[in-house]
């Protein structure tokens, strides 16, 4: 039987676009936006505020500066958001197998004892950006390195805030690839043949 | 035409035994204790000493625990260790494909600017646990954690003291395998896999 993946990504690595492949090559379900979309049904928040919020501490979200001590006498909007998405995660790997990108969820499957394939695509800057700017194209007055930096900042704030872990610590994945150096089609070929004969059990 | 190949490990992760079965089934040479044969050689140190130091920041060699001000003024043998290992893997890899075990051998050959595919092979201490025991044995009064936690500490000091780098850094490597969730036999065949397709422009 083919395994629950999660795919954690650098943003501009093409994670999303791997997952994906992998998704429909295997032929299991892509849980990506679908996260969104079902936890905005689970919280009663906005979509659109999920998507901002669901997976990075921005500078709207206070509540990662205060203390770990007022932090206990109250949940936050963060966190609502944060305990909607983890059940539905924990709702799509219930069914079988699927991908599973971003959001912690290599973290929330393994705290709750249910085995998966963990993976962490990366590349480095120089890849990113590129990538980036293939797929949004040029954005007047937007630096599209400051722009990486800050969401590698804020989702591995977040990562840290809901984990207590660092983010990208090479231990949390079964298997790690640089997209940049690899190209995305053998990320696809590595992840897939894993994924049809691994075993949760090593 | 196949590249060169670093592989780094951490101790009882079976990295060793991956490399060479990786070296095998490519046809290509594989180096790990050569290099120490080669570097007493260059070094004039003894290769005993090149084993227990060429690798590891241990408490014999004390001048680790210098300022870096004091350390401009002479070079220790643990720096002609050093020298005299990292000509030989520039050696090695000059001449073709290969397989090279540790010794920074990553950061080496990134800072020569000769193209090399680098893997990471990791695993949980039980795993590892596990097998330094099938490996080497029960062994009277030493206790097999504490053994390899030390390893890794050595190893880890060696490697920030020489690179400025910190060891099992996701970014110094295409990829990173983690041998406990997939197996030896998983890894190998991964890494052959991407051996005979990579290209190091990426």
């Amino acid at each position: 039987m083919l395994p629950v993946i999660t795919i954690s990504r650098e943003f501009g690595s093409g994670g999303h676009s791997i997952a994906e492949a992998v998704a429909k090559r295997l032929d299991i379900p892509f849980y990506d936006g679908e996260i969104v979309t079902r936890a905005a049904v689970e919280s009663g928040y906005a979509k659109e505020l999920i998507e901002e919020q669901g997976e990075a501490a921005t500078s709207a979200n206070k509540w990662f500066d205060i203390s770990a001590a007022s932090a206990m006498y109250f949940q936050s909007p963060q966190d609502e958001i944060f305990l909607a998405q983890r059940k539905v995660i924990l709702d799509c790997a219930k069914k079988g197998p699927c991908v599973v990108v971003g959001r912690c969820s290599d973290y929330i499957l393994k705290n709750a004892e249910i085995p998966a394939l963990n993976v962490l695509i990366h590349a480095d800057m120089e890849h990113r950006q590129a990538r980036v700017l293939e797929r949004y194209g040029e954005i007047k007055n937007v630096d599209i390195k400051k722009r990486i930096i800050k969401k590698d900042k804020q989702r591995r704030t977040y990562y840290r805030y809901y984990t207590d872990q660092r983010w990208g610590e090479y231990r949390n994945y079964d298997i790690s690839l640089d997209s940049g150096t690899l190209g995305e089609e053998m990320c696809v070929n590595l992840i897939c043949e894993l994924a049809k004969t691994w075993l949760p059990e090593g």
